[in-house]
């Protein structure tokens, strides 16, 4: 009897199988912890062996970066289940599994020693984490957490990367879901987003880094100008960026195949990926000679890879099968004593034609056959008919309806013979087979390193891919807060709309006269898209993309605010009017002089006067802040707003253009300076459908609103019993007699 | 070699394997059809052999009812792959997989052939559906569809069950969101849902079809009230409630087993947990004889699955391994040629034994042992050291650093014999295990109808609990318009609130007076949980259920329409106030004099007099609808609203009652008579975490509207270069003197 023996225990964030793997994402298991004031995160994909490490005392941003990682694993210590910071962990937003462990497994002496011990390195000074105490207590657990279920030493973990927090442009969770970067609001897919209009890229690889640096747009920049002229290259060398590109389709997911490998995870067939794509290399190394850019330059030694693939061309059979236990993966000619296994298995088919031959003219019986099945293994079947005439050194082993089935001595022993050899060429080819592997897991480090490089170049060119094909411009980069967009685009919008032209729209925010835009106009005209282009078209500079627009002049950002749409999170208890007040204060207590915010709308949740004033005094607040202001997009129904720009300094007004003709309107799209009274409303209801009557009665009262008086329903059609006596009721104020003036 | 056949293709609606199915989700493929005007829809779960049909000539109902079944995977006709109905299927919400058949797939003639086939049966007239041709297609094409991709029969589809759309309550798919009756809107998970609350079920087939309820409430009252009577005994007889679900627990998922087993999946440990489910009945039947109401009378004959029980005990060991190929699987003393098999593989080991002691002794070798491994086979082991005294006849096979290894005829003769002993055993096991399985093959038509008897039970009793734990009343249902719900409350709110004390909220919604009912009141008051208690009441009566009452007299409902939140769906070019006027559109055009409408907040998007405007004209156009209105409650923030009760004779104001006390409001969730004109938008900003300084800001600014005067920066600080002149812009409404005075 087998004993089957726990071999490794799988968690989500322990998967290594690629079916069960999304090919172009990375699956991270997470793990924080907290020394003293500090909290410390650490994020390890096994499956790709990035292994990353951050700390920060703001606590609020430890929350912010799990969102980013997304990983689908947490560990965190028992002694921080109930801490107040972390119970948005409790919502689970992003499904990932909790795994709660003693606060010891996050101790740091013992977490440090645990890197060191993995790394074989006598300080972590080389990797720039050696005093992140709170930081190494999380790497720490995950290393120790990994080696617990995986009952393996990681030996495809060589290093850990630190980063820091604030060197990056925040996007915090809810803006990253309403500006739809990863994902639809809609349908939780990638259509729509805009990770899936930049990631042109043609190997996993580079996939997943086109993810990671949607996530993480920088704020160097010296950096960011570095992919700017890659990409530069990448778009003016047409021939060489197709010929590239080519070449990188040819390239397998070296990263995870590397990964399996070096866990002792690989078959044979992994053993081929990783051979044809280290033979892809020659044609990606060929083609980037063509490319002078930093980013191109590859500062690694391929010879052992080669060598590597030379090995595993010799021995294994390109056309192996998944399972390493049955033999079929090593070539002919690779080894003597296999190859002799093989023949012995093969010579028995001749033996055994010879042996029908002979026993048939021996027994002079022309329809004996030798025959083998699973159950009784070879024998001699001679029809009923010739029972007679069988020689008695045949053992019956069955009878059929009109036949017999027979052994004799001769036949058992080269039955011994021909299934020993079977044995034997499996277990054999099994010992070859992982020799090769060991050779390809010596070398893990260096295709490693090879997979970060085709990960890099594979995503710069697909940006000059995406920048050549969508027509972009490469941005300039400033540090005074100037946001100069020209005929800007949404970069994901002009791609889905069919039938119409995309309208560009010019921009121009600062710290001087146009800090704050109110932007006014009708529904459906196009302010929520220019809006979030404006999102996106920082975040596309600050990523290292060259931008939709004509021309553009981009303020470096610390973070991105957007406030637009809300859902209602009602079994929380919350109202839609609650969360949108949460996202605004989160706005108001976390923008700094250096932030972008989006306002679509606020107050909408409430009645029209609260609304506005709560409106207007964050609009003011947000002048204000810190005695600079911060620069801010505020789209808003309530024209009121555009007062503010008579009476504050860097405010300014814009409204969307449209026609009116007769009862029609016509969207012109265009963002034009000065403020609007209209919104169209009844018009867009028509749009959606609402009935002609309905329409009409909306009309009127509207007329009779906008001249002071209360609507009458007596005037449509009589009920059937009349009006009712008013009730002592409420005199409301948005029926007194108004004033309106258009402008224009 | 060993040749691979493609066995089955597996598509998303075409897995069995438990593994990849949630236990408590049916895994439907649908597939529709058009014939003249009318739009044929079947679905077919082939793990559970659920398999239905309907047909409508309302296109919308038809993609309603898409959205209704959830399928895994939609099989379509080609010629209907650029029907406008069904562009919806392009956005692909629920990420089903499409497969496009050409439309001779799914003809009418063929279908019908094909089903009287698969049912055998000389016409569909028992089924209800022959006369329906688009259905008839649609159910061919995926009979079609199985089979080719399971390259077999389908030996448990005994037949279809067909339903008629207008039978049901319907929710769409929207309100089925809105609601969150399947899916939590933000976690997408199923906590913080109605069916998380309902679903008491404890068999896995009871928590399918508790899904399918809730689906499908239905609209016939005497079938409604069956299902009371079976609940109110549950309820009741709480020591048989409690045997009955103790009981239940130990059924597996005999749909799914008995699936699995019809299509020569399932293994012995399948067989053995439907053997155990089948003695689990026992007891399940037992504590039914305490209940009478029809709904627990089986009228299924059992005795036949007993003797099947039998037949699996005396057959199938309970330790049978995963896997049918390697033996293991049947009991001794099952069949005397397996026991005979066994003894000679088993006896080896004394053989072997002996055969040691016995070559020790000739060769006076101490040391010298008998062992087997899988390359060599059998052997004998000698230390090198006593290598001089090995007899001849010892043949050698392998040289160990420490040792020399043997063969000996004798050895080789036995391992053929053994060999050959557990090779016949493997195979003569499959043999008889595939015979037991037919055995319950044969059965699966009693096996299935005795699950849906379960399921049905099971959701029953579950009924009872959850109206026993949470104190439900027994709900009266009527035709007469009315819905009288008397301390009515949220059914999954009031589990997940924690700390106070949920309020519950009487409401009365008839055809005279109380038809359209306006809701005012502060944000966060709890107007949106007393709307959808509303409608989650109604669905859960319909549905048989027992609801969160002290009494509720609920109106037959045919629809339930809801407008509430709303989801950008910008990248479909659609703005906020567009999705928000399409949903209104929808409900003016399609609710009847049975619906009930829900509508929370319309007109938000735009102006506020565009929005003020179509609100008013769409709650007058639904007190006007046909003639006779529709029970309608109406939340809004536009206090003007409140005017129409004075207007028009079915329209009544109430407003969710609190309480100033200071500066602060306390919520007392208490829905009273009469319209209020106050938000509290302020003091709700302010629990959101609006700094005060913007409170504070707020608050002058909303005196000063309501003062009549226009807001003005100045007095709040200097600004760098002071107010800038008016550049004649627009005299703003809002601005102009008001009057307020409030209720109460």
């Amino acid at each position: 009897l087998v004993k089957r023996e726990v071999v490794r225990v799988v968690t989500p964030g322990m998967i290594v199988e690629d079916e069960l793997l999304d090919a172009r994402a990375n699956n991270f298991v997470l793990a924080f912890s907290r020394h003293q004031q500090v909290t410390g995160l650490a994020s390890l994909d096994i499956s790709t062996g990035t292994f990353r490490l951050t700390e920060t005392a703001d606590v609020a941003a430890i929350v912010d970066e799990m969102m980013r990682v997304a990983p689908r694993e947490i560990l965190m210590p028992v002694s921080l289940e109930e801490d107040a910071a972390f119970t948005v962990l409790r919502d689970n937003p992003l499904n990932f599994a909790i795994t709660v462990l003693e606060d010891a497994t996050f101790e740091w002496g013992a977490g440090r020693q645990r890197l060191m011990d993995q790394f074989e390195t006598l300080s972590l000074e080389g990797f720039g984490c050696e005093s992140m105490k709170a930081g190494i207590g999380a790497a720490g657990a995950l290393v120790h957490y990994v080696t617990e279920t995986q009952r393996q030493k990681l030996e495809h973990l060589h290093g850990i990367q630190t980063y820091f927090l604030g060197a990056f442009l925040v996007v915090d969770d809810q803006s990253c879901r309403n500006l739809e970067l990863l994902r639809s609001i809609r349908t939780g897919g990638r259509q729509g987003t805009l990770l899936d209009i930049l990631d042109q890229t043609v190997t996993a690889m580079g996939g997943r880094l086109m993810a990671q640096w949607l996530r993480y747009p920088m704020l160097d920049a010296a950096r960011i100008q570095r992919r700017y002229a890659a990409v530069a290259e990448g778009v003016e060398r047409m021939q060489a960026r197709k010929d590239l590109r080519q070449a990188l389709k040819s390239v397998r997911d070296l990263e995870r195949l590397g990964s399996k490998i070096a866990m002792g995870h690989g078959n044979a067939r992994d053993l081929t990926a990783l051979k044809l794509s280290i033979r892809a290399l020659k044609a990606v190394f060929a083609a980037l000679t063509e490319l002078t850019s930093d980013h191109y330059a590859c500062h690694e030694d391929t010879r052992p890879l080669d060598e590597l693939a030379d090995l595993i061309d010799q021995a294994i059979r390109e056309d192996a099968p998944p399972v390493t236990s049955e033999g079929g993966m090593i070539c002919t000619g690779y080894n003597d004593e296999l190859d002799e296994l093989i023949r012995i298995s093969q010579d028995g088919k001749g033996w055994l034609a010879e042996l029908e031959a002979k026993e048939r003219s021996t027994t002079g019986i022309n329809s004996l056959k030798v025959r083998f099945n699973k159950v009784f293994g070879y024998y001699i079947e001679i029809p009923r008919a010739h029972s007679e005439s069988v020689p008695d050194h045949y053992v019956r082993k069955q009878t059929l309806v009109n036949a017999e089935r027979y052994i004799t001595d001769d036949l058992k022993h080269f039955e011994s013979r021909v299934l020993n050899a079977e044995d034997q060429r499996a277990s054999l080819e099994l010992r070859l087979f992982i020799e090769v592997r060991d050779q390809a897991k010596a070398r893990h480090a260096k295709v490693q390193a090879i997979a970060r490089f085709i990960a890099r170049v594979d995503c710069l060119v697909a940006f000059a891919e995406v920048a050549h094909n969508n027509g972009y411009c490469q941005p300039q980069i400033n540090s005074e807060g100037v946001l100069d967009i020209q005929e800007g685009r949404h970069p994901v919008v002009e791609k889905l709309i069919t039938g119409e032209r995309f309208v560009p729209n010019s921009i121009l925010l600062d710290n001087q006269a146009n800090q704050v835009l109110i932007i006014t106009g009708p529904n459906m005209a196009g302010k929520s898209t220019v809006l979030r282009q404006v999102a996106l078209i920082t975040i596309m500079a600050q990523m290292g993309s060259f931008v939709p627009a004509a021309s553009a002049n981009i303020a470096l950002t610390d973070r991105i605010f957007t406030r637009v749409g809300a859902l209602d999170n009602l079994s929380a208890g919350q109202s839609t009017f609650m969360v949108e007040m949460q996202e605004t204060a989160n706005i108001v207590n976390n923008a700094t002089a250096n932030s972008l915010v989006i306002l679509d709308e606020i107050g909408r949740g409430t009645s029209t006067y609260d609304g506005l004033s709560i409106a207007w005094a964050v609009a003011e607040h947000l002048h204000d802040l810190n005695g600079n202001g911060t620069r801010t997009l505020f789209a808003t129904h309530y024209h009121e707003l555009t007062e503010l720009a008579e009476q504050l300094e860097r405010v300014k007004n814009y409204n969307i253009a449209v026609k009116e003709w007769n009862d029609e309107i016509i969207f012109l799209r265009k963002l034009v300076a000065g403020g609007t009274n209209r919104s169209y409303g009844i018009q867009v209801a028509r749009l959606a459908g609402i009935p002609e009557s309905v329409i009409r009665r909306s009309k009127k009262i509207l007329a009779q609103i906008e001249s002071g008086a209360h609507p009458q329903v007596g005037e449509k059609k009589p009920t059937r019993s009349g009006g009712k006596k008013g009730d002592g009721h409420v005199q409301l104020g948005l029926f007194s007699p108004v004033e309106r003036k258009v402008v224009e």
